[in-house]
């Protein structure tokens, strides 16, 4: 083996140089002057992966999170409907995966975006008179959290900026901040059952305005937003030329009192791109099976924008081709009763959620409509122990081993979110320690009163 | 439904100004002076999507490639050895996947590095004495490609360069200039069988370089390294304290007579990524299952990579979890007379298809013992029709219905690339007609003076 006497003659910002001498079986050679990097290891990670930050981790890793040993742990936090396994995909979803990989035809590379038969699949499945889909139109991605990836990266360059919910799920800061992209935040109504703050959010569009971000139905309200108030959306869209971003992972997953529309058949002329998948409505989100639908029927995003996704989508090359190739089925042969079940138990759980914490005092739940969440906002007044939705639901986790999320992880202080795709046992069992720790810690207002007059 | 009268009163750089006037059921609002986005839509592709260029898309897209319609077409292009079915993956990494669609187990979100059985499976697999491996040192990834782009994305920032093979594969290099990466590239020597050329490697090396990309086993080369070699590369590395993005997704795919040494296992000191995947080996590119092994004995990425590297993770959300849990029964159940099978017949292929270039008058191949590639030099003074190995190959295809790459796809010009998984008739038939084109364009070394005197 070679072995190197190394002499370092650098410093600083100056390139060291390395007089470097090579022994070989004792005969030296002199490489002379060999410009060199550094004398010493400094591995530094990059500034891309240090932006690249979940507020939803960075607060979750913070709080001190030990149950009440006494009582089992109820999570009521992760968005993934299968962890309680009351909510099993249907027999045909995995079925059709069955029968691909029995195929052996599915192993090899597909195109980056896609099989042509499954964008075909998808375009069919989604395809209306009021916004006509064909294979092209679509670009099948490693889940909708990569169809946001692309779509962001091809919309929105560093220094221009990009309007997002609040509150909102936490990934499309996460990702814009790593890419230089600005987020400004436009506020939701709880009292207008969350919806969008029109005034508030025109007022935000800019000339760096790459995008406005639509996410309905929503997580973490489970709002659903009505056929005029989209058409609100879209008009201010189409006043400032701003494209949409329409996260619709929930499309779909409304309530029986309450119609979803997509945003796309309401314009006719304001580009978007949907943003959807596989994960929630077929209760597989492991699978990362994701899409984006490109609507734009005034070819305003023309050919520059499908190439930019096309381009994108060359660095990973899409998504599984396993499950690529069990769209077609999994689509067409998912019973309709399936999607009505699934519908009917987050119904009956929103609706014994609502009522349990209604009831309680220094609560307010907010009644949603679809997907999978419920915010509640916590009258602070009336417990002034805690600081906030962090300390508040710390505890919650410390004296009642429930984990909600606090809605500082959606920038909404003072709200925590429910998942409600537990087993109603649990749901019931959380609602009743979540009345109690209330109740523990609930001041009324002279209690309130009392305290402020201690200070 | 609301209308608008639109008065655009801005001009070029300054943000417009609209004055709004809201009509609605016939009473209009004057919402006065909104500072407005523009008049006219304006959707711009990022530079970032534009920057994300596939060289291999270019050039193969602007070549005239109309094949000759009296002869099949031979395609010995692609890196997927799965086209022809004569490589199909083994029954029990199928039944592997679908032993986790039964089990139901696998359907919900995997924590974004991969679950832990899975990467602990990983790890126990390649774990070794000389370059020991926990769980915690391997990240999940959606194919080898994601692998390389995490693995780049956490080590480089825009600004730094990194050192990459030439003849190389194209994504580095795609993805490097993506992210603002300056890409030097460092020459292999075909008459070394693609050994590096160490000492032009070493002069590349400046401050500013954040890592070495070494292939091995290599696409296009279909080289190994030996120990000795692989050892001199370790020492360029740590003598310029330059860590190591190894990328091995052909890993163990080296001919009988010949042994693959990870790097890793080499080195006590040089900080390693190691990026893999089943793409190859496993014979299921589609499946987009990749690896990041993290070999760092002296604690030189420490925590600050690892991070990174896990917040990049949560942008996607890792792979396909029914592969996933599959990883553990594919890498244990696998036969090794699959391992086997599938290198006798590359072997085989790349014997055969040697033997009959070497034959061929003004074509020199290069020996392959390992990955799936085979190149050839174009002697192109013996071809002076052809302005270089892209006109040659696209000849070869309208005249024989041959496609192989030309090298410059991997920036090496002069050469071409032969895929060694096709099957042995087609490599013959190929091979033959190949013969049959460069024996009509031959000119000897008289032939080649007379056309140079006529100038
Ligand atoms: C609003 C919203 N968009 C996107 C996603 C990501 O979906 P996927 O798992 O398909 O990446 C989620 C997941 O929770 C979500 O809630
Ligand atoms: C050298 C090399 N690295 C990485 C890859 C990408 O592998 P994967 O399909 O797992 O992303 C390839 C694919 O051809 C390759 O040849």
């Amino acid at each position: 083996m070679d072995s190197y006497l190394i002499q370092v003659n650098g410093h600083g910002n100056h390139a060291p140089i390395l007089d470097v001498h090579l022994k070989t079986n004792g005969n030296s050679i002199s490489l002379g002057k060999v410009k060199g990097r550094k004398g010493r290891w400094a591995v530094r990670a990059s500034e891309m992966s240090k932006k690249t930050f979940n507020p939803v981790r960075a607060i979750v890793d913070s709080m001190k999170v030990e149950p009440n040993p006494k009582k089992a742990m109820i999570s009521l936090s992760l968005g993934d409907p299968t962890v309680f396994g009351n909510l099993p995909t249907n027999d045909e979803v995995t079925r059709a995966v069955k029968e691909v990989l029995d195929s052996g035809h599915y192993n090899g590379y597909a195109p980056s975006v896609g099989y042509l038969s499954c964008r075909e699949a998808v375009a069919a499945y989604y395809n209306c008179p009021e916004a006509p889909l064909e294979a092209q139109d679509i670009i099948l991605t490693s889940g909708c959290s990569q169809a946001i990836e692309l779509a962001l990266a091809v919309l929105a360059k560093p220094g221009q900026n990009i309007l997002v919910p609040r509150p909102g799920f936490s990934l499309y800061k996460t990702l814009a901040l790593s890419m230089g992209i600005e987020v400004k935040l436009y506020n939701l109504l709880p009292e207008k059952a969350w919806e969008i703050d029109l005034k508030h959010l025109e007022s935000l569009v800019d000339e760096k305005t790459a995008c406005l971000i639509v996410n309905n139905p929503s997580n973490p309200c489970g709002s659903v937003f009505s056929k005029s108030h989209l058409q609100k959306i879209l008009a201010v869209a189409s006043r400032q030329c701003v494209p949409i971003l329409a996260d619709e992972i929930y499309g779909d997953m409304v309530f029986a009192d309450c119609k979803y529309e997509p945003i796309a058949t309401l314009s006719t002329n304001v580009p978007i791109l949907s943003c959807g998948g596989l994960a929630k409505r077929w209760l597989v989100p492991g699978w990362r099976m994701g899409w984006i639908l490109i609507h734009d029927r005034r070819d305003i995003f023309g050919n520059e924008i499908r190439d930019g996704l096309l381009r994108l989508s060359q660095r990973i090359l899409g998504p599984c081709t396993i499950v690529q190739g069990a769209l077609e089925r999994i689509l067409h042969r998912t019973p309709p009763e399936f999607y009505h079940n699934t519908l009917s138990i987050l119904k009956s759980n929103a609706d014994l959620c609502y009522a349990a914490l209604s009831a309680i005092p220094g609560l307010q739940p907010v009644r949603p409509t679809g997907a999978m969440y419920l915010m509640v906002e916590i009258e602070m007044e009336h417990f002034p122990e805690f600081e906030n939705d962090v300390e508040f639901t710390e505890r919650l986790i410390s004296e009642q081993s429930v984990f909600c999320l606090p809605a500082t992880c959606f920038e909404y202080p003072n709200f925590f979110r429910v998942v409600i795709t537990v087993p109603e046992e649990m749901i019931l069992e959380a609602c009743s320690r979540i009345q109690e720790f209330c109740e523990t810690h609930y001041q009324g207002a002279e209690g309130a009163q009392d305290l402020e007059c201690d200070k």
